[in-house]
């Protein structure tokens, strides 16, 4: 999407030897392009966070691939080599399912024979798909949400309220996003949108890239709190929900952000529709009972007793409670099925059930 | 309640002269004490929040008429003084109603025909009246609340879990606070209590003001980003929520801080107890729908684009959210009726219905 008019994706090649991303850690405060070079380079990137998002980190792996082949065609041992840097990469986030995924995929390309210029040239072919991929699913679901907003906006007359939870916007992706396909499509059709944008805490994914992004894109938005979403149904001022998902079962539970279960029950009950958006790569195909079988991550209290900003030209963090006081931290939860009006994927809009989503994806039949 | 062993109030008079505070700007990371000498010192304390909750505001006020009368003494002329002081103590927070309550209460001793030390002495005992029956009140919130948690722990056997939201603890009373009164109930009579605490952004009350005053009684405790309470109650890890509330109609509608409504959809839809903590002072007898008729406040957007915190010894804010980014802040949210399990008052636990609140306030029949 738009960064002040210029178009960017979150990850692209640079001549004939690197490749190039924006440095998220550092937004919104500073927009800093980084180019990496090396195996290395990539894995520092995506263990340490430069890049984030279930697309994205697939799509960065994929071109960590590329790099990876030209890297052991100097080497003398060019299979070996290139397993072991799989094995690098595999490793950086091992719960992420894109990124073995998108590791293996590069790998079985270059394992077809060929000179190592061949086997490189094959790298960056898979690499580039995996991205465009990425972001062609995200358009569709785009193509496909789209029709809700016109709706709302043909019935109500005025913009249409979106209320968005964490970022699953194009920084997660490689371009478009998967909440915010729909949301930007509407802005590209002319159809006034303006979303409300929880803050997410405790890492302020809302407040630090979605407002950020949004904002860059020209799409009119508002910071709130994650408290506030509850109120703004209450008084008719959320027309849709749309969140995205970390993993959802074939039968519709979702995993999302911590807090999206919260925000589904406000929608219930004030009627307003709460929608999921997702590439299908986000079905978890084996699960069927998201509360009894997704595991929820548990990170490190300080995210939460700590606020990370930006103060007089500097990152830091504050303290918000007693040094000693206990906390916990849980990455996300699960919102049952029964509270998500539809899912919208890169093949269309459906119900979060089970028969409706093999409508959908009838290869994942039983 | 105990900080680090020695018994506090929140008010309390010292000699013959003045009236100590706890400022609690600065907490979690600093206690000081703060001695307010004159009415221009009390209404500053107010104004600017050292000194915050209703029950607390009232009591401040109460002793901060007791000095108007020590200062008006001393002026050519004592009532046109003392009317002047009261007014000015009304100002700084207009939208308390305890403060104008209290003002109005010693004003009345004060009227009284007397010399003006029988004045002085009449206005501190009227404000010690005040400020016992904050106390009072609190602590019969706490003897009528303490068999719900004493039901759960026989019939569980292990340690109660309460989840609460913003700080309803003794730092907004003049001791006990309301919803934290059965919790130190409990833990006093030996009931193993463990209390989710809600960090509540975008003031984060939980983090600087429950958790400390918990920490500091020795009440086991865990904060949590206000998105966690839903996952909590799914996973059966609270087994009651205690909140207070700013403003409850005579139909049991509760105005709390922003975020409490999800909480309560949360609560109901897991099965959890719902309980709302409150003197009856904060019944507002005239209001029969809280969503149509209770005001919510909205206040600046740059507590949710900030975070106030500490940093190598200092108290500073640091910004989230690109610089440009608007925010909304909206004060409350009401929680209906429907999702309140009952109201636990200084006469007693009844339901959330109008006439289960008037059979314990029968003088309020219309």
């Amino acid at each position: 999407m738009n960064v002040d008019g210029h178009h960017y994706r979150t990850v692209w090649t640079v001549d004939d030897d690197r490749i190039r991303i924006i440095d998220q850690r550092l937004l919104p405060h500073q927009f800093v392009l980084e180019d990496l070079r090396t195996v290395d380079d990539v894995a520092r990137a995506i263990a340490d966070m430069h890049v984030r998002g279930a697309g994205l980190i697939g799509a960065t792996a994929g071109y960590g691939m590329w790099l990876a082949a030209i890297e052991a065609a100097n080497a003398p041992d060019f299979d070996p080599q290139l397993n072991r840097f799989a094995a690098q990469l595999k490793a950086t986030r091992p719960t992420a399912v894109n990124l073995a995924w998108a590791v293996d995929r590069v790998l079985a390309a270059i394992a077809e024979p060929g000179s190592s210029g061949e086997k490189i040239a094959a790298a960056r072919r898979v690499a580039d798909v995996i991205a465009d991929e990425d972001a062609d699913f995200c358009r569709r679901i785009g193509v496909h949400g789209l029709p809700l907003l016109r709706a709302i906006h043909e019935k109500k007359g005025g913009p249409v309220n979106v209320l968005t939870h964490c970022n699953a916007g194009w920084l997660a992706f490689v371009d478009h996003g998967s909440a915010t396909a729909p949301i930007y499509a509407a802005h590209e059709a002319g159809i006034p949108v303006h979303v409300w944008v929880d803050e997410t805490r405790p890492r302020c994914q809302g407040s630090k890239l979605t407002a950020w992004e949004l904002g860059r894109h020209g799409v009119p938005h508002t910071l709130v709190a994650d408290n506030t979403g509850g109120h703004l149904m209450q008084h008719g001022l959320v027309d849709l929900v749309i969140v995205g998902t970390d993993r959802t079962t074939r039968t519709g539970d979702v995993a999302n952000k911590i807090g999206t279960y919260l925000k589904a029950l406000a929608a219930k009950d004030n009627g307003v529709p709460f929608y999921v958006a997702l590439p299908s790569s986000t079905f978890d195909w084996t699960m069927k009972d998201g509360l009894r079988e997704i595991p929820v991550e548990e990170r490190g209290g300080n995210e939460v007793k700590y606020a990370d900003g930006w103060h007089e030209g500097h990152h830091i963090a504050v303290l918000l409670a007693p040094e000693n006081t206990p906390a916990a931290n849980y990455g996300f939860d699960i919102t049952p099925a029964r509270l998500v009006t539809g899912l919208i994927t890169e093949r269309g809009v459906c119900a979060a059930t089970g028969s409706a989503i093999l409508d959908l994806f009838p290869e994942h039949r039983e």
